[in-house]
């Protein structure tokens, strides 16, 4: 199994978190992004979109890392992390979809315009705004539960995490999310789970 | 079984399809989204988000429209159209994660502002760029394979052809993409596949 990954990527760290938790032997291959070689014919081939992170097993690519987790929980957590009762699994994939809206394109756009003055889709006040409606969410499910779909741990965690901590280098302080702040560091204290990359 | 839509929207369309397809009995509550009903205590209390659709079976409420996908198809259809081998679930998932990412905030967030001049993330310009990187990823795959995700149909076609189909609204013409159009006539063709509502 190989990780295409970058350092700087939440949704790359979303796959180390899993691939941590789950123990499961892989090559982790940091692409170099900074170099461009995300756009470069060769790794088109693995993803269209040209993007990180990419898993790749055998024969299968998976370029989305929601999917990417939904793989590794079904092949390795058995029903501990997207169990597959009907209700169950959509609670947390209600979650894990969430990850990849709101979060993705507030929080996650925010914080890469002031780290690389890159704005594809909107301005910083309007990523802010939208990552705001996000922690917003998260906050009011969180003063209630300890954990966002079920009474445990899911890749719920995992993919919502990610961008989650990292809002303040987007410039949103977490200040007025404690519920939020409360979590990721119950996330953080679970077995196995990896520190980010440095950047 | 209750399903609360917007005639004007894709997300609400894709469970429209999914309720279709499987032949689940249901009522249907259109919004009055012109109204405000989705921002009022009432509505938020059901999605926090204040977003259509919201599907509620008895004491679960999914507000993610990708979420209600993989409840319906995992209650109803079997191993049609979400199947548990992990890799087949994973290359789904792939899909349906790429309809909520790039087709919802570019080529849905053209169409809305073109319909409604509602601009949260980015301009028209920005929309139709991430919008058309959608249509060339889809196009891409769709013109070496009749469905997005596996040799069948799947949650990925009802994910993606929503906003696929609307593009036009969002003033990005659909000719550059034949195998795409294509593909949403073998959508479109098969049993049980609803119309829109009128809009």
């Amino acid at each position: 199994m190989k990780a295409y990954v970058w350092k700087q990527s939440g949704n790359s760290y979303k796959l180390r978190v899993m691939l941590a938790l789950l123990q499961v032997p892989h090559e982790e291959i940091m692409v170099d992004f900074p170099g461009g070689e995300h756009k470069q014919p060769a790794f088109l081939k693995l993803n269209p979109r040209g993007q990180v992170p990419v898993l790749v097993d055998g024969d299968l690519v998976l370029w989305d890392s929601s999917a990417a987790l939904v793989y590794l929980a079904r092949k390795y957590g058995g029903e501990q992390w997207l169990p597959t009762p009907p209700a169950e699994m959509a609670q947390v994939m209600n979650w894990v979809a969430f990850s990849g809206n709101e979060m993705l394109f507030g929080l996650q756009h925010a914080r890469r315009g002031v780290m690389r003055n890159v704005w594809t889709l909107g301005n910083l006040e309007q990523c802010q705004a939208a990552g705001r409606i996000a922690l917003d969410v998260l906050e009011q499910r969180l003063k209630k539960n300890d954990w966002l779909a079920l009474g445990r741990p899911t890749i719920a965690e995992v993919a919502c995490y990610a961008y989650a901590e990292t809002a303040p280098e987007g410039k949103i302080a977490l200040d007025p999310y404690p519920a939020t702040v409360a979590w990721l560091a119950r996330c953080k204290a679970l077995p196995q789970w990896p520190a980010r990359w440095k950047y």
